[in-house]
């Protein structure tokens, strides 16, 4: 299947902040598809359609990339610094979804490239609100820049 | 004065484009100061605290600068790369506000390290929706990085 509307791609890592950012989205109304993947080599296989995502090829790429820091195999700013430097995915809009709010970690995911910050909530009232201005912000009133389907694996 | 809150900063040259924002963020309830420079090196004066702002020396930065793309003087382009090459504002929230959406400006927007891009909307009922959500997105969810009041003139 190509073309159709472009999901938004959750990477994180762990199991019940996964659960609660998609109850988070159900319940603040917002239905795009999201896709999920828990460590930052998924989230480039993901991206650019290799390994176990080759599948992809063809398909849209996300809306937009929620982002987690601390993940497996592959930290979020890493990840980030693999978006932003290949072509391909360079104008995707990224939001770091951290627990963190050290200034280390701020300041190298904005100056990474980051398109926002956002803390993870503490609470699911919170989560809700937060995952609705998310959905409103990202899905609709951002522009987005020209991002093309992959065409599949390169490297 | 030093410290307070920090304003939103609106950089466009259009009178009736500046009334429609402001009144749109009041229409919203965004209550947040908001300072108008009318070109592109008023915008850089106002940020690096220059000339006609130099008395603005050791007030906080703006929390997001609201970025109109034909501008006087100077383009929005061109001051995006001056806030973005400049240490002391390289990771200040900024969003370009513009009618354009001509693929050349989306993507010299987004490439250049706006953190958005958003389409003037065309209604005033859009206008203040719109004004609603940039409020609670970037007053409120975004993190912000940090970044120190300007100590004043530099060059």
């Amino acid at each position: 299947m190509s073309g159709g509307e472009r999901p938004i791609l959750l990477v994180e890592d762990n199991p019940d902040d996964v659960d609660l950012t998609l109850r988070a989205f159900k319940r603040a109304g917002v239905s795009r598809r999201v896709d999920v993947v828990t460590d930052g080599v998924e989230a480039l296989d993901y991206l650019f359609c290799r390994a176990g995502h080759a599948a992809r090829a063809g398909q849209p790429p996300p809306a937009v990339v929620l982002l987690d820091l601390k993940l497996p195999r592959l930290d979020g700013h890493e990840v980030l610094r693999h978006i932003r430097a290949d072509p391909r995915t360079r104008l995707l809009p990224v939001v770091i979804l951290s627990s963190s709010v050290e200034e280390e970690d701020v300041v190298r995911g904005y100056g990474g490239g980051a398109n926002s910050y956002v803390r993870k909530p503490v609470s699911y009232t919170e989560f809700v609100e937060a995952a609705r201005q998310l959905g409103l912000y990202w899905l609709a009133l951002d522009h987005g820049a020209p991002v093309e389907p992959f065409p599949g694996a390169r490297g």
